[in-house]
């Protein structure tokens, strides 16, 4: 039980005592992703090319869910993020949905990761490109949401093996 | 381009005009999982058993996240939710990790429907269990995220087929 | 156990659903206090005639956080408030500490009581008025929070006995 | 004095109360501007035309800021909006500097107006475009952010005459 | 009045500039408390058995606001808190009512103290398991709110006499 | 393009990467105003006198404001502020209408600079004017709001020229 860092002596939860781990660089990479309708995708695609863009709203929350994380996720510990930057790919299938991959990368000097800014930020990118679209298809699917890598921090270096 | 409901005529994001809506009684309710290997599988049930109650946070962390939808999604508009439900069931599998569904059921009266605080909702009680429990594992995947129905408002309802 | 409304089926907290609860008037009205020394007591009163007003910036924080209530304590509903009034008055005592009564009566029109929102900017005055005091004196003591009154809704109207 | 409304009988700050007041329709128009030279007025526009975009991110903002308009300004009353757009025009000169004209119209059907929350999101709109072109110039103005209309309540409509 | 650093030259409120203190280990203990009727006492104690915990939610409520309090408290300074703690202790009279205590210890390594945090997070709980408990018995009072004791910081230690 | 830093490869918005920005200490000076009429100016001035004082509700928010600008300005560094102060300056005119001069002066030790809190705590002291002053005169203008010096950080110092 001594790894659920998140009890406290009385068994409930507490925000776990950061104050002796040292300030180290460290980076998190997410990615979450969005199934999404023939019609969907090719608006959400010909909208680059006008001006409407989703993405570009989508973006703007993921970087302002980044910032909000520890409001967001009761034991995170507050941290000045130092950089925070969402790209997207289509996985183009030949069945009917298109899938959208969200890769975020977030970086911060502090006390502890950056791995929850990182995939609460995938997670608002996807949640608002459902909200922009779902006037044309209420059965987008939120594709599965994990953490890729992180770095820094004396738990060590992380890589999902992806195979 | 008509359904793009968030487009203005400058070909950027608004929020929809919603005045000319009727305040009707409106459900949504919304699913996320996450996967979880054995000790932490363990550790959640065992603690449910004893105090300390990773769930119990989640839940938490998911109603308040239900109230803050429309200060995290952009174009969501505000709402004053009328009643706010998650519920837990564990989906056994005989590999080694285990799927806890997350089921989100949210109610208003009012202008607009409430299936993005549904999901957000899902999304953060996932995430919020990743949290307190990624010390022990950060390889732990939120599973898919979709809504499973909505009720009330003029576009009608929503079921999906699960199929 | 019926009566912990707060409780789903699950045993877990829950936002209690008032889909169903009519509109109506409702008018809460709470108290705290906080016990300060002479010094403090002295500056605090002389500050009203000049332009420096500890109690101004306690007004404001007690009002704000009417407003953020239904951030701040998990299971509360979000109101629309029509009014917040915050006023002093002090408890004059021969011994040493002085006492500031605070009064913080809202109103709104909504389907439940505000009973919290009263509690909570009654608590945050306090709490500001030890903000910008302790340089003086770390001993300040908020005294009892409670509720004074409610009027409106199914529940009937409640008045606290002071004997 | 008595238009002061929002002071109370201890002549300190109140939210006033609007309880009495009926629900109705109501429109609020806002207008700001900013001032950006040759190189930023380039760089935005050619933009458009491009991938990025300025003024979406600012657009953006200018939205969620209409919706934490009660959580900015302190004696704002919490309404739920149905509506914000924000569009923006280019006012040429001959000289060096170009000005953005932002328009911001917002609507509600509620107890009091909307005034606070267009000229906030004009604000803030302005403010995130100084945000994202300050690396270019940090000499940018933010011009006369002021109402040019009101409709619906009870004090009537208010149309700006700008000669 | 040189001991009011909260104003400025005008006599008005400022954020006291903290510029040039060290970054030291600081540390704070606040205690809050509430007095349940024999009813919620037992419906308390009784739900720790089974699933459902009042204290639970107490105490995330807690922790949450701990990390808000810059938010909420007008002039104090944004910290990056590195722990929060708040552990509960029945006090047992033969009266009616039982007293349930709240103890808060909040850490950081800041420029200034934690005494807000730790009395914020203090007030918080007790108001949430007021919210929790008020359907059985709105007569609870919300007890004392002080400062047990602070470490670390230029202004030296405090610790509160409790006789 | 180069100078564009908030645009990401693929052409969108991100938070810049500020990692590798060393901590130092960071000041900024900035200005809006508003002009009210003489009503207005008369009922401002004389609450000064007496107890009720708009200016110290526009502080507050100004000073609240500055804190929570990289929540409101999506790009936006959450920096830990050690100091805001804001101060007020009439502009008496011989016509109709008179200035009130907002001066906001922000502090940090941070990785980068404070211009958009100064910018953003001007803009919302000056909205609070607006809308506790609007039941007398919806025709308030508020003026031109920019930066006025900033010194720390790599990229120098700046000083307005006012002529």
């Amino acid at each position: 039980m001594s790894e659920f860092t998140h009890m406290n002596e009385q068994g409930r939860a507490k925000m776990v005592d950061i104050t002796e781990k040292s300030a180290t660089f460290r980076k998190a990479i997410a990615h979450s992703s969005i199934f999404v309708n023939k019609k969907i995708y090719q608006q959400i695609t010909n909208h680059k090319v006008g001006k409407g863009d989703v993405l570009a709203v989508a973006q703007v929350a993921g970087i302002m869910a980044a910032k909000q994380t520890s409001t967001i996720i009761p034991m995170c510990h507050p941290l000045p993020l130092s950089g925070v930057d969402i790209t997207f790919d289509w996985q183009l299938h030949e069945h009917e949905n298109q899938e959208l991959l969200i890769t975020v990368e977030v970086k911060t000097k502090g006390n502890t990761g950056v791995e929850m800014e990182a995939l609460t930020a995938a997670s608002v990118t996807a949640l608002t490109i459902y909200d922009m679209c779902k006037a044309v298809d209420k059965g987008m699917v939120i594709g599965q949401t994990y953490l890729q890598e992180k770095t820094g921090g004396k738990s060590g270096d992380y890589k999902r093996d992806n195979n």
